[in-house]
């Protein structure tokens, strides 16, 4: 598929996401972790906007001159911005006015890319596209939380599925000392904090070829795994006492049974689907509790390919941090993820949000240790 | 006009008071103590249906179960309810849905008083119109405050009137000391914090005739009094410091000259106009740097047949409390006032958003000292 | 007793009270609202160094420089001061280093007034002296509050007895309606706040001759007063609910018996003492429930001829304000009262920390409706 | 020496630490991270009783059975202990009675050990002399810290030299890629967390042999890198920006020349001496404005040979996470650092503060990245 039909897939598989919600639905934020999908459809536009019609576009006129202060996330290069946790008082502009934005923008850009487009511009599309993407999985996720907050269970999709069981037996897939080598390879599209592929050194270990599964996780919620300090971090164990945490989000034990929230509604609790929807700090406890460990993000990487992964992000005990040879690229594009290297763990594969295709062996994703919005899941090593 | 006919005007008028709004307008909580539109428009009706569907309407099927839990607001007699700070998250029901309820629960009420209604039920209704005539004034405050947290200033109603320029001549009305009668009297409807009447005993005391005005208050800014801690209660001075307060709520200096928000759009300040949106703590500053005082509401309702009010909330130096002989209501109608009659202090007169008719003499306004998006005042006495 | 005889009496009384402290126990500071006894110390012979011996002893050299900013409390007029929350932080200047500069002061003092005193300097020494009567009393409750927090219930001193059982019949004092007169009235020393005296109409109405006892308030108890919020105000249920109260303050159950932290160690509640350390809004709470009212502070002041008093400060509902004619003085003693005028109740009596002969019938204390660190008691009116 | 005589050469040398503080001195908190001088005092000694004396001597008698309640720092194992914050409240035991604690602890831990004592017993005064050491470190940073909130720049020390100019000539000290061994090596004593030794690759590197001077550092000042996010983490900005820093921790320009205070008082910055207080979110954004990076930790101690330490402890780009073949020991003292592995970073080296002989070339500190009371610096690589 030539670049310019996977943008038009991609702008189009954003608006196929949103088409379940009323208009009430792109308004709300409930936390501010989460943005209103009024706002990813604007932002991912505006990045659209700015880094490609704004700068290859001679003599362009902006859709709407209060975008970039609207539609700015934080990106500090670019201007002022509204505050994160003020996205969800906006009632203005409506959605109808975002969607002709992108339909404007859309025009634009599909325009310029069946001319003669610079080869920059080519590589900040490609760029913007991934970026899309990860706002998709985002937009999944925070409307799964915005219906979280409303009283009665609403529904986005009944056939929308969460989770996919895996049947193949449990084994211990062993790697052998010596130095591997890990990071993005070839010329296909990456994050720059895939880069360099480097070399590292990994003593000898073992990783599991399948998921922690409720079942197993319950195990651990029996034992009384969450009221014993001693399988926790000193923080996590502060954090569970003071959110008074007692079992992963969306769970509910109605009338002794636990049930979870999904985007297809409140459903039991399937022991045999992988847990998910829990932060590091749990996916450490478990491991502690188990005996054993998560993996490190180069064993994971160096693993991979021997067992299934995409179905949920695995908490790994890396600490996000640049790569040897990390450089940032010029201007607001290399604010893209060096800033946030502090106080984030890694999260290695995709999950059931993850659009097609986006992630990959090398793909680094990252989010603080106490967050669980996302579909976040354990592997366990040794 | 009939109490049913006063009933419908009512309603229809919140309706017409939430034409100019989109959808996404009736959905932003931009502070706690600003409620969504949806929300007004919900609860208003909810209380009709709660007070006197359910009770007088025999075998009455609740429009929507879930709706006692997310329109209810205070009543904790009447069962649990969405926490008051979140109501900005709930995008379920839909405005339309809401206006569903409204029409259902308005033809039931309307049957049932063109039948042979109960006494007690008459009440009811009134206390139910009064009580969404407040919500009217509550909408076009709060709604106010929401289009000032949108970055670009939108308007609410070009025609919309927020000041009347008062200009007769300034005087002292002099009340001689003495054994007066506050509180209500006769037979028309009232709250329930307006009595018993009561005798009390006033010194002798002059009360301005007019409000403070811009330009009043603007001497007031200009000699310094929002750096000098002389003229601040203890905690209102903490309060200066603390947010910053230089001018009153939706003044913005733009290039050395003062506007405000209105809900007609952006202004440059008249200064004949009265001052407004300003706290109790502002209210007493600027009198003790005049050298005066605020007048208590005793004194206010003694000499109110004397002088123009009602469009401005003035607030006395009198604490919200009990008068003698006060009782309350019992259940839920009986949580209306009384709960309150802590930490706030009284307001008299009635506002540019008052629905006409709504305030009298007697009637007792409260809010707490720093809040200042009422349309609020200063009438001054000595 | 000539009044330099009083201001030594009422120096050493102070220090009489410190007796029984450890170096250590001079410096705790476990919340806001409770000062080190330190800062007592030093504050109280600040407040005579500032507005005595440097106005009215030519050249006066300040005892050190540093002393004018640790031991200002909150008068801004005199200039920069330690934050009110750092008081505890302070390890310098030394204990033995205060009592040092007590006795400098009080030399200076003495000689002054043993001299040719000018008239303003004694009612400046006048206002110390009551000034330092009202840190004595803080001193013992804040003390009280210090120990409460080591975790081992020491004791102040085993002969502090903070209650006297009050055994005559309960009787309603009965008051007919009319034109009575409160305020300061004579020549003796009054604070600012009780001017002037003045008229007011009182509805007839009964109070207690008794105060209400922990007997009856554990009644309140038992009948799960703290579990109903129809008893309480709307902040009041919620300041329950966020604290988790559920008794007065200082109460323990231990082994399903009631018992109390006193200055002279744990004990048994005892059934008949007169209930203590209750907030305004449980004090409120406890008389809804029995269907009964506190008393303004005027009715207090016109009854309290009849009934004893003087072993509990009493919560009226009365918040506290400015009396008519009231006016504050020029410079920092202005600071004394007014500026406390707003979110405070007033308290009338006086309790068994009030040095003697320090209150009066006229006497208005106040605090914030939500401290209970005071020995604070109920008299119910009707 | 003897390991008894370490212990009793360890124990004398921190209360000489504390022989300049006055009885006072010993009960300052002014931040929840700063421990009064009494409660490291008792703690240290706690721990000797705690591990030693109750486990390996039949029948001892706990000096005080409150002071495990009070002594106790994190070691949830060992029972409830006072809440990290209110150790400053705590006016009792006596700073004199801690001394006897620590008179009774010494006397039976030195009889115990001149007999025959078990292995284990001698393993753990061994971590017991360490962690004392440890805490004559916190004891001087901390106390650097309560004097920083004395209104007056008291001195802790005329004697005590917080720095030591490097006068040699900068150079980079280059690093071949490779494999490289870190982590404890031998018999000696090591913390859990330095071990095992493993293998690493590293890439080609170069590193400081100097430490980032006063003068360098103000060039970064001075260039307004304080305000300019590009070089800030996007946590490391909000800190910022939040806190208003502006300049190193105990840093005040006096007069438009900058002072720092010392343990030796107050003195005007020497540019030739090491940088010091800073966070890691400064020593990041400092060697981003020289287009440098920080040390990873691997790098650092491969390298350490090379350079001097041991003035500074110095931030690497390394997060604090367990190294390969970590394992906790059981019991209490498995709290010691596992479960800090989690949002902190690594620093290495030692500082002015540490004691002679603790630290070493695989020694591991730790701190959130936003603290600065340490002694802290910056090296550079690329």
């Amino acid at each position: 598929m030539s670049l310019i039909k996977y943008y038009e897939k991609t702008r189009k598989f954003t608006e196929e996401l949103c088409a379940p919600l009323s208009t009430e639905d792109h308004l709300s934020q409930p936390i501010v972790d989460v943005s209103p999908p009024k706002w990813h459809l604007g932002h991912t536009t505006w990045f659209f906007e700015t880094f490609i019609l704004k700068k290859f576009i001679k003599n362009y006129q902006e859709f709407d001159p209060h975008f970039n202060f609207i539609f700015n996330s934080y990106y500090e290069t670019v201007g002022q911005r509204v505050l994160r946790h003020q996205r969800g008082f906006l009632t203005r502009p409506s959605v109808e006015r975002v969607y002709e934005y992108r339909k404007h923008v859309d025009e634009l850009i599909v325009q310029y890319f069946n001319g003669n487009p610079a080869a920059e511009a080519r590589q900040l599309l490609e760029l913007g596209i991934n970026h899309e993407q990860q706002h998709q999985e985002l937009f999944l996720t925070d409307f799964k939380y915005i219906l979280g907050v409303q009283p009665f269970h609403p529904v986005y999709s009944k056939d929308f599925k969460e989770s996919i069981i895996e049947d193949h037996p449990f084994q211990w897939i062993e790697i052998k000392d010596g130095t591997y080598e890990v990071g993005h390879k070839g010329k296909g599209f990456c994050f720059d904090n895939e880069l360099n592929r480097h070399k590292v050194y990994l003593h000898s270990y073992s990783i599991s070829n399948k998921f922690v599964t409720n079942s197993e996780y319950l195990e651990f919620m029996n034992a009384k795994g969450y009221e014993d300090f001693r399988y926790w971090h000193s923080e996590g164990w502060a954090w569970v006492k003071e959110n008074g945490i007692k079992a992963p989000l969306y769970w509910e034990e109605i009338d002794g049974e636990w049930h979870r929230l999904s985007l297809s509604g409140l459903e039991k609790i399937n022991p045999d689907e992988p847990v998910t929807h829990i932060s590091y700090y749990e996916a450490y406890a478990y491991a502690e509790w188990r005996g054993l460990r998560l993996p490190t993000e180069e064993e994971w990487e160096v693993a991979a390919e021997k067992f299934n992964w995409g179905q949920r992000w695995e908490w790994t005990n890396s600490a996000y941090l640049a790569y040897p040879g990390f450089s940032k690229a010029e201007g607001a594009v290399g604010e893209y993820n060096g800033k946030f290297m502090v106080n984030q763990m890694v999260l290695r594969g995709a999950s059931v949000a993850t659009p097609e295709g986006h992630s990959r062996l090398t793909y680094r994703n990252f989010f603080h240790p106490y967050l669980r919005w996302q579909f976040t899941g354990i592997r366990l090593a040794q």
